[in-house]
């Protein structure tokens, strides 16, 4: 007889598989699709989740799960078997509490809801957006009613991206942070700002690319398990074991484009690319905290790829590979220049300094709109009212304010939070590596990153999804979820930077 | 209530999906997928391949055709939903005759024998695939004896992709041809050669794709429902309505190749674009005969694109196109170059006089391993023996011989016939064509194609699978498959070009 947990193993093997091929049709999609074959795809890619969907939630599997449910109680909590018990009991709930009906009618409602808010953003009309935003909000409000009870009414939205954290704990971790960063900025703002007209050049594509390439190699960038094409917004993403692909957007105009979107996307990559093999086809290989994966993305982009010890070596590189275009720019001036600290009204295109607030000023509006405090006629004034009082701008139109992201329009309440949490976390982890790497910043002068991703996968990759952001922050550092390290890496970067 | 051969296309929609999905594995595996993800990809082609294989063979899709059985009777047999019930059944039956574990063992074998192939084709090195393809043939082997009864064990496998035909007709068919096309090239050999050197000199890459590209549009590809990869083994896949996507191999110092595969895959793909919309998201619109498939390929490529009247419009413009590299070559000399017989060692580049010879070795070998009278290890030396009988070549290595396709690697028997079958249809073909549009060679002088491919739509694309090569041939020249135009054609054209 095979035992239990052989069989739950064979059974996820064939949910990850589809997952997989789910995520190929979205790769293939932003990269190689005909644009005559959105329609079909949009059919096959239905076909796939609702396969996945039907293999994550059947009487099957919930047979299983309780089978396996007093065997549990005898194993070691933090066991790879544990952990693949509990993560995918946790998948089967969120599944089968949620009626296939309301599943199709969110669906739907999204599907136009979306085309509505592509035409209310290129008009520049919220109130055409309005009625539906007002109907997505209300059924994310009866999908949060599917789990009661809760603490908070956004908890079970929290939790489809980042399980095992509750909103209050958010809140408390942000209510923190904020009026740090926004003092953090006011300061910054009182000195004379930086230069970074020299990154406002032509650069060849194609050696933005070679280049790029050349960085993430030296990364450990498998790309014998790997690819990179172009997509309009970069991503990443994971096809299982010995595929794990990235995309990067160029613009000829602007080097810091291509050069952060690739160490960004790397810096994911790397994550998904160092899981157990022992875990592969299994959910712990592929439902992972979305605040631990931008934790990684966010390491590499910024706190290697922003860092002075990276361009003391890189910095020679990119000036032979650019030839003209950089040689009266001195390191420093360059290092400033891409450390440029600039409030504007695009989260996106946002610097270190001013990103979380970006991401609080969403998650506010977003609580309010669940709780039912704020009403969808009155978000374009709330969203104008917090980013005069975080950013000290105010939107010329909503297409730069309340409709510039996709997100709800695709009925992702509850995602924002997580950009902010990675962040964090990178400073937590980078404290923990810095001690434990006292050279770390000599081995970057050299070009050397072997020893910070090894140190990466052995404390944070080769786990996969076997624990939530907060247990794994306090397993590796000690305590949980903090803002501390991160404003002291901000206040002293933008010190030495602005000299104030 | 909803009609049953509603519920019968809402079924099949899903398994059609899939089988596009399975289609995207398989072209991503080919042009973009990174080397270490073979077995990875291997399990997910197994997993959607066994899907599949599940959604065709189910008892609730066997419930659906036994009701179906009685209505289907009082419908004109050649109506769509006639012929979708007979194909739909057909597979069906073909389907729940082999088990589901051993699909899964059958592509999971073939996931990693590709990979094995490549690299023993890479180092020539038979030994290395030679344990993959022994496992291989005995699966076949185990397929075919699925079954019982059948008249001879190739028929199972050979009614894969050619239902409605059996081995001993083909034999007879082959029987009758080889001795005809071996006795032309005799007469060929005794003439002085034609002279193909201007074809072997360096040819931009750039500039050989975008040639191609200029072709492919004037036959009618439509590039907003497709696109053009390059893969060391030119092939083209349908992955649903708007999405139908080509290959093409560039060599530098050689003009023909990309240039004839681009036409033979068009070819391909504007059957596959031109399926009628009714037909969509149902085995009529998937489950073709490849025979069929190869007369469109082979049409495009050798009647049009080996044509005079086709270089009449096009060979100014490739001459404009690579200066100085045909300037001193006529047309007259250009036509006979690309027209040029000689027996050569590798199929895909052997000429319309010594194709189908090709075709033969294979097949004959293929029988031959399968009834059992050849073992694997032998493989080589019996390809050589055979190479030099018909073609009177000895391949150098098993590069150039044994190695050299990819259909023994992706388990691909029964398969080459179509190939030679296809070459006979697009002759019978042909010989209709030219007497219903009797100016057919004026128009390809001025670069028209529009009434070429409106009377293939017509009369063969957009019927899809509905009928099989034996029916459509006789439903259109009012005879079977038969070998005579396309000796006729051979004849005609290499007196011509040779003067005998």
């Amino acid at each position: 007889m095979e035992s239990k947990f052989v069989q739950l193993r064979k059974y996820l093997a064939e949910a990850m598989d589809l997952l997989y091929v789910y995520e190929l049709l979205s790769w293939d999609q932003q990269t190689n699709m005909p644009p005559e074959a959105a329609e079909t795809r949009g059919q096959l890619s239905g076909t796939v989740e609702r396969l996945y969907h039907l293999r994550v939630s059947s009487p099957e599997l919930g047979q299983l799960l309780e089978d396996l449910k007093s065997e549990v109680e005898n194993l070691d909590p933090d066991s790879d078997d544990a952990r693949l018990y509990k993560v995918t009991l946790r998948e089967y709930e969120r599944r089968t509490k949620v009626p296939p009906e309301f599943v199709t009618e969110l669906a739907e409602t999204i599907g136009v809801a979306y085309s509505a808010w592509e035409r209310a953003k290129s008009e520049n009309n919220f109130p055409h957006f309005q009625p539906y935003l007002e109907k997505i909000v209300s059924l994310q409000r009866n999908f949060a009613n599917f789990f009661v009870p809760y603490d908070h009414i956004y908890d079970p939205l929290l939790a489809i991206y980042e399980p095992g954290i509750k909103t209050l704990e958010v809140k408390e971790i942000f209510n923190a942070l904020r009026p740090q960063q926004v003092e953090l900025i006011r300061q910054i703002d009182s000195m004379p700002q930086v230069d970074d007209k020299p990154l406002h050049q032509y650069f060849d594509p194609q050696k933005q690319w070679e280049f790029g390439v050349e960085v993430i190699t030296k990364f450990g960038y498998d790309w014998k398990s790997g690819r990179q094409d172009q997509a309009p917004h970069p991503f990443t993403v994971g096809l299982g074991h010995g595929d794990v692909r990235i995309t990067t957007r160029i613009i000829p105009d602007y080097i810091g484009s291509a050069l952060f979107s690739t160490m960004h996307e790397c810096g994911h990559a790397l994550y998904d690319m160092g899981i157990d093999l022992s875990l592969e086809r299994t959910l712990l290989a592929g439902v992972k905290s979305l605040a631990v994966h931008e934790s990684q993305s966010r390491m590499w982009e910024n706190l290697v790829g922003r860092s002075l010890p990276f361009w003391q070596y890189f910095y020679p590189r990119l000036q032979k590979t650019f030839p003209g275009k950089l040689d009266d720019v001195s390191l420093d001036a360059f290092y400033k220049g891409i450390n440029k600290v600039e409030p504007s009204l695009i989260r996106v295109e946002a610097d270190e300094a001013t990103y979380n607030l970006h991401i609080m000023l969403r998650m506010e509006l977003e609580i309010a709109l669940i709780e039912g405090s704020l009403e969808v006629k009155d978000l374009p004034e709330a969203w104008n009212l917090r980013m005069k009082e975080y950013l000290g701008l105010k939107p010329e139109n909503d297409k730069e304010g309340v409709l510039q992201d996709v997100h709800w329009a695709h009925g992702y309440f509850g995602y924002f939070s997580t950009y902010a949490l990675g962040n964090l976390i990178s400073l937590q982890l980078w404290e923990c590596i810095n001690k434990d790497i006292p050279d770390l910043d000599d081995q970057f002068k050299r070009g050397e990153f072997g020893a910070l991703l090894a140190w990466l996968r052995e404390k944070v990759h080769r786990h996969g999804a076997k624990f939530d952001a907060q247990e794994l922050v306090q397993r590796i550092t000690g305590s949980k979820i903090d803002s501390a390290p991160y404003m002291r890496y901000l206040r002293n970067k933008y010190q030495d930077i602005y000299g104030f």
